[in-house]
């Protein structure tokens, strides 16, 4: 089979409600917000150097912070979004302000190349002394992918000319060479940027410098002992380090030989990001095995079910196996981002839909949860369980999730399919339009759909002359019962292969696939191990996940509710926005209202009551609420 | 009606099994095993002053302390729970190990009559300079509870009038007198300590400032901001303070305006012990109401069904209502031993069954969990449900709990009933025996019973010669269809007020109370709003809280059980140990082994299974597995 590629998302034209309304609110409201949130808490200030403003003291912020050492990565996260959003349409105004942010680093820059604001305008003489904590190496990341988009979107080639002399002293400075550092990032991001600066430049030094940084990881001697020595030798103060080792950023040994995901639930998926892309792009078989082995103890024992992850807030990150706390759940918006990121990878080294199963989970649910209708406010942290206290934010301390919700739905169409020398496979439906060349022709791909909200798809396929490729249905996970058709003629599912069905034959102008995934809800049961769920049911139907909210459920908190497990469940428009679709069923509820004491012997007086499902995806929208999505079954 | 006042412990001797077993037990084994810790961990030296050796770097403890600012207050309980040892029965070992520690204190003692081995080992400058964080009055009461406690035990004064020296240098220095500090502690303790002084000495000064301490207690200006300018001014080093107000020490405001139960429990639950002290003996209406509301706070909103209390690890106590989260349950030993004593004092400032209920709660669950069946092991937290990892521990970085229950269960037999000028009341069952004087006739009370394991009491009551006075038995809350009888006639429960059945005749020789408590085992739910709990129960029988612990449900953890509404519990002795009961029903066990997924639509596979459940102060004394308190009801 030859290798799949993904398509660059300004190749492919976005037509579904569903993704379209996302991608409005997020160009015309929430990257300008962005800019503005950005611009009123000091974030582009701090690049002004030599002299910043002082910036403001953040109101919500309990550790009284004016300076954050990550600022320069949300900067470069917001041209990217900002650059995606270009490349949907031009807009002078937020060009003018791209190239403000980029002056400013341009001035900010050292002769040298070095390019880190923080320490630029605070400690210049203390840079490279602390990569396990001051993310020297994210911040340029995430500056190099913006530059990259800005690049793309405008072909303006100053930011990320900047970002190479950068490179160039990163390279310099570190390596296995005589005299250099062995360093690497406590916070992993650069690897992954340095890939796709390699997949737009051709250039072999990017590639050969995220797989040093990936291989050189938990090596011994471990260079973040080295560098607390160094520290310790020029008097540095040393802050305490909060973690029992260095699981917390994925160094805790080589990474070709870590079977369980550990540590900072971001910093992990970034890292595996990269591992993927390493491996695909090296044909790396230990590195693929790696990558796999943590896929499966991810997806095995750490996973929530909208595809959350990360279930401290103390680590930002994974503990043990199983422990999938509810109300308490982390589940970090970034790191359901990176999941995606990571599963796409994963698709691309290996065309298998379990994958694809993950990216759309994440994509419809643990991402997409971290951003309101309204485009400018979010979830950090994504429980899946709510008292009706934490509510969305309009911008955070730390306002990482913010820009990456926003550039992941600037760019989603790009998650769509991937063409290969003789074919193209559909990853995600939802409605796109794109022109591609399959092995010499020129191809009009045309899917049309109302998913998730509908199973029905017919995708168009036209070639400018009749020639033979595949087309490659992903048939999700969740599915079953899926129909497929081409030109009225039916084929057989069956025939499909690690989730894909395969449709290779003559293809000519006009013909149209029809693909039918039937979604009805469904109950999902957690291992018995995942305790927090025992006794407990989530509902389902297609890639959503659903959960029950105050505001449909009036009378109460929904942990009043229950469901019987016999109680059938209704998919039904809901006019909570147009097209969407709710669940409903017969359920229970407990009254509290003869409750006079904190326990008591006899049950809760139960009344039957229609219980009302929305995807979870959308809670948090109409005011505070209880939410919960495990739902008890009702003992009845 | 006259007013009750507790007995002595001394005065009453322990008879029955259950209570016998646990006072050997920390008598032969507890009270030694902590001398030792006290001396491994290098608690004991330090109060060698000048030159104390240097302390182990406590394997344990990931802050890598060395020394602790309450170490004093852990010898001051250890002489306290050691004393109390002494009164049951003398022991020159214990008593030379007390009188070194009194001699190591006498040593430290400054000339002023100060005494903090922390402040005058390595800060003596700064005594007296942050009493929000730094626990010098603390550490002050406890030492004066030992000093007390070893008074009684032995007629021994030295100890007291080192601690008589140091209070009069701290009345020297604080109060409301020109130039006097008007401070309080971070961490109240030594309110509930001078209370006991008080009663000891008669010594009115004792009462007054406890009183000053508790009515000063978060007026304006604050004495912590006071304190902490003055700090700056003297340029001393600012550690930031965690914690948004002062509700984590009660200081947040005056305590008669307090109507919430907040901050960190043990300190909450010392300042209410204290201010109902007062309360009864200053006849304070306005400090008796503050108490009132308190109480009804905790009880109706945030009191684990053990009486635990205080669910965060990160303020040690109180959060919101009704979040009552089960795995991640703080409920430190110490609050729910300090409750005991706060119960204790609201029975006899109000005779009323509900604070015996409570008493009696805390007692055999929440406080008896903290201490292993060999008496040599301790939770600090008492989860309601365990994965399986934490266990008990041998000794912590904070040993507060150790000899909080080990001074507990010492003097538990002074819990059990009280006098007053024309009665007795008894509160506790189990098996005592005592002689009291009662409106100038004494009269030996012998009490009988397999108590918590077994309802039937015979309370035999053996005046001198006939006299007329009360006989008030506490009918537990728990208990319906309770029944009493004296000499074989019986008597109608119906006539018992707020929890007690008055008994009043003449009494002689030889009579008998026969008093019948059934105890069915019951289920117990909680309200609603307890959102941890939904769907699930609790299984009680008397007094004691049962629990699922996997030892005696084999086959996997224990959140794979769960149980039908409508099975019936049974009660049966169990082999855990001679006279335990357990509880049995007939419940179902999901299958974990056909779980190839972390989330699958079907249900898992259920089978019927026995489901065992023992007390849950016996949990984790074989062996480490899971736990749970609150078990989901069946959906099937």
């Amino acid at each position: 089979m030859s290798r799949y590629a993904p398509l660059p998302f300004s190749h492919v034209k976005l037509e579904g409600q569903f993704w379209r309304e996302r991608l409005e609110t997020v160009l015309t409201r929430t990257v300008p917000s962005q800019h503005r949130k950005l611009a009123e808490y000091g974030i582009l200030d701090s690049l002004k150097l030599p002299d910043p403003p002082p910036p403001l003291r953040f109101p919500r912020a309990s550790n009284g912070f004016t300076v954050q050492v990550f600022w320069d990565s949300d900067v470069g996260k917001w041209i990217e979004a900002a650059s995606y959003a270009l490349s949907h349409r031009r807009d002078p105004d937020i060009e003018n302000k791209i190239e403000a942010a980029i002056d400013d680093l341009e001035m900010a820059q050292a002769p040298d190349g070095y390019l880190n604001c923080w320490y630029l305008g605070r400690e210049p003489e203390n840079r490279w002394t602390n990569l396990r904590d001051n993310h020297e190496f994210y911040n340029a990341g995430h500056l190099l992918e913006g530059a990259i988009a800005y690049f793309q979107a405008t072909g303006r080639r100053r930011f990320l000319d900047i970002m190479e002399r950068y490179l160039d002293h990163i390279y310099s400075v570190f390596g296995r060479g005589d005299g250099q550092k062995r360093g690497y990032d406590g916070h992993e991001e650069i690897e992954l940027a340095l890939m796709k600066l390699y997949y737009l430049t051709g250039e072999r030094r990017h590639l050969d410098f995220a797989a040093y940084l990936v291989d050189e990881r938990g090596q011994q001697p471990h260079y973040f002992d080295m560098e607390r020595e160094a520290r310790a030798a020029r008097g540095l103060v040393e802050q305490r380090y909060p973690f029992p080792n260095y699981e917390y950023s994925q160094s805790h040994k080589p990474v070709r030989e870590q079977d369980k995901v550990v540590g900072h639930a971001v910093r992990a998926m970034y890292l595996y990001t990269a591992m993927a892309d390493l491996a695909a792009e090296l044909g790396d078989a230990s590195l693929k095995r790696a990558c796999e082995v943590l896929w499966n103890d991810v997806m095995n024992t750490k996973m929530y079910v909208t595809a959350g992850l990360g279930p401290s807030a103390h680590n930002e990150g994974f503990t043990h196996d199983y422990d999938l706390p509810n109300q308490t759940a982390y589940a970090e918006t970034c790191a359901s981002v990176a999941l995606i990121f990571w599963a796409q990878r994963m698709l691309h080294l290996d065309l298998d839909g379990k994958y694809g199963d993950i990216l759309e989970l994440a994509m419809f649910n643990g991402a997409l949860s971290g951003l309101s209708r309204d485009g400018e406010h979010y979830f950090y942290a994504n429980p899946l369980e709510s008292d009706g206290r934490p509510s969305r934010w309009e911008w955070h301390t730390c306002p990482c999730c913010t820009m990456n919700v926003s550039r992941l739905v600037a760019s989603v169409s790009g998650y769509f399919l991937s063409t290969a020398a003789d074919g193209v496979a559909f990853h995600l439906y939802g409605g796109i339009s794109t022109e591609v060349e399959i092995g010499g022709t020129r191809v009009a791909l045309r899917e049309v759909s109302d998913y998730p909200w509908r199973g029905e798809v017919a995708i168009h396929v036209d070639p400018r002359s009749p020639a033979e490729f595949d087309v490659k249905l992903r048939i999700p996970g969740w599915c079953t019962g899926a129909s497929v058709s081409v030109n009225g003629r039916s084929l057989d599912v069956a025939q499909a292969e690690r989730g894909y069905l395969t449709v290779r034959r003559i293809w000519g102008p006009g013909d149209i696939i029809r693909l039918n995934l039937p979604m009805p809800p469904v109950r999902l049961y957690a291992h018995p191990a995942a305790i927090a769920d025992a006794g407990r049911v989530a509902l389902k139907r297609g890639p959503l996940v659903y959960c029950l909210e105050e505001v449909d459920n009036p009378g109460g908190r929904v942990q009043r509710l229950r469901l019987p497990r016999k109680a059938e469940l209704h998919a039904e428009p809901y006019n909570i926005f147009d097209g969407a679709v709710a669940l409903t069923a017969d359920g229970v509820a407990v009254d509290e209202s003869d409750f006079t004491q904190l326990y008591r012997t006899t049950p809760p007086t139960e009344q039957t009551a229609v219980v009302t499902a929305i995807p979870y995806f959308l809670w948090a929208n109409r005011g505070q609420g209880t939410m919960v999505v495990w739902v008890p079954e009702s003992a009845g």
